[in-house]
C-alpha cells in the first residue's frame, strides 16, 4: 500500500485544520496509509479525517512516551529522537503532502526533496525548488499519488 | 491497542521460525499490534503469523529504503538509523517478546529492561536481571500481556 | 569553549570553498571549536582552514564508518544516521554559519532557527525568517559570536 | 588518532570511579581521544583522568542541551536521541573499554561486538561472547589498543 506523509503546523487555525482533515479523508478513501508526526494541528486533523473514513494512521512521535500521541492515530511509533523523527517520516513516505507549517515542515520538505520524493504543498511556508504547490485537498492528493496507482 | 515488540534472530532455523510464527498468530488473535524490525528470521515469521490471523504488523527497518521489508509487514517504517532503530522498537512497544537472538537482540532487551518494560524471552541468548523466561509461544504471550488487558 | 557549526554545500566551487576556509581560520583564531558534517565541500574547507590555525574540528558523519571523514577533521563522530546527523550538528552548536548549500543546509538552518540558535548565512539557498545574512567570512563570524564572548 | 570509547555506570562507587579515572589517564598518555557519554560516573571519571594528562574528551550526550555535560569534556555533542546515542559512541570508537555498568552498558557492548569492534571490560555486568575481560586499567588499555599502534 502507498504510504503518504502528511506534514505541517503543529498548531493551526480552522482553515488549515479543515484542509488537513479533508486530505486525511481522501487518502483513506484512496486506500493510502497516512504517516504523520502524531501530535496536534495538521497531524491531528489528518489523522482524524483518515480514521473517519476507515484509514490507518501511523503517528511517529518525537518523544519516548507513546502517551503524547493524538487520539486518532492507529499505531504510535515513539522514537525519542526529537526533530530527527522528521527524517523517519520522510523515509517512510512514498510521497508527502505539506499543509502550512513552519521551520519543522521546512526541514522535512527539504530532506524529502533531497531524497527525490514527490512533495506537494498547500500554503507552504516557503517555496523550495522542486516543490509542487496545490490549492485544494483534492488537487494535493491527486498530485501526490501521480504514478503510484 | 496494545503494541507488542517481537525481537530475535534475523536468521533462524525451523524451530525458532515456527515459535515466532505462532507468537505472531496469538498476538493477532489477542488484538495486539505487532512491532518488529521488518527483516528476516524471527521478524518475518512473527509478521507472517500475525497477518495470517488478520493482524497488523509494523516493520521498523534500519535502512532508508522501504524495499527491504519482508512481504508480511502491513506498514513499513524506514528509519535510516541502523541499530538505533532497535531503540525505536523498544519505545514503541508496551511489552516485548524475544525469540532466540544474538547481539542485536541483547541490545534491545537491555534497553527495554532499562526503560522498565516487560520483556519475555524464549531461548534467550543471555539472561539479564529482570528478564522473564518462557517455554512456549502461549506462555510468552500470556506473560507479556499480563496487566494490559 | 564556544562550538560553532559550519554547514553548507557538500560540493562547492572555488569561491565558496575559499569563504569556508576563511571562516574556519577565523573561528580557530577566535578560539572556537568547529563542528561540521565531516565530508567534502564547505565541510572540508572549513576544517582545512581551522586546522591550519591550530583549531579543533569535529566531523559528524552520516555514515557508520569513520573512514569517510575528510583528512582535516580532528575527531570523527560516526553516527550511521544519515540526514538525522544534521540535527546533532544543530544541537551541538552554540551558533551556526551556513555557506551556500542546498536542501540539506536548508533542513539544518530550519531546525537551528526552530531551536532558537543564531544562524548566519553567506549566499544562502533560501532566506528563512530569523536568518542573519552576511557578506564576508569576517562579518559572518562576528555576527555568529555576538553575545558569546 | 585512535578514538577509544569508555563506557560504564552512570553512577559508581569509589573503586570503579578510580579505575575509570586511571583508564582516562593512560589513554591520554597513549595519545588516544576519549569518547564517552558525557554524563556522570565512569563517564565523568574517565574524562577527568584524560584531561589531567592533557587529553581530549568527546562527550556524546543523550540530551538536546549541552549543559548536561560533565565539566571535564573538551567537546560536547548533544544528540537529543536518548539511548540511541549509545550507537553513535560505538560507531565513533575504534575500540571500547567498559567499566562496570548496567543495562545501557550491555546494549553498547552488544552492538560494539556485533560491529566487530574490540571490547575490553573490567567488572562487566554480563560476559558476552567475544568480550575481552581485564583486571586492571593498564591491562584494559593494553588489550584495547592491540593492533592500533
Amino acid at each position: 500500500m502507498v504510504q503518504v506523509g502528511v506534514i505541517g503546523s503543529g498548531n493551526c487555525d480552522g482553515e488549515l485544520f479543515s484542509i488537513a482533515e479533508r486530505v486525511g479523508e481522501i487518502l483513506a478513501e484512496r486506500g493510502c496509509i497516512v504517516i504523520n508526526g502524531g501530535l496536534g494541528g495538521v497531524m491531528e486533523a489528518s489523522a482524524k479525517g483518515a480514521r473517519r473514513k476507515g484509514g490507518t494512521v501511523i503517528g511517529i512521535l518525537p518523544t519516548a512516551d507513546k502517551k503524547y500521541a493524538n487520539p486518532y492515530v492507529s499505531v504510535t511509533i515513539a522514537t525519542n529522537m526529537g526533530h530527527a523523527r522528521n527524517m523517519i517520516i520522510v523515509h517512510s513516505s512514498d510521497a508527502l503532502i505539506a499543509i502550512g507549517g513552519e521551520y519543522g515542515t521546512i526541514s522535512e520538505m527539504a530532506i524529502a526533496l533531497k531524497e527525490g520524493k514527490r512533495v506537494v504543498a498547500i500554503q507552504p511556508p516557503v517555496v523550495l525548488p522542486g516543490l509542487i504547490v496545490a490549492e485544494t485537498p483534492e488537487e494535493a492528493v491527486e498530485k501526490a499519488l501521480e504514478g503510484f496507482e
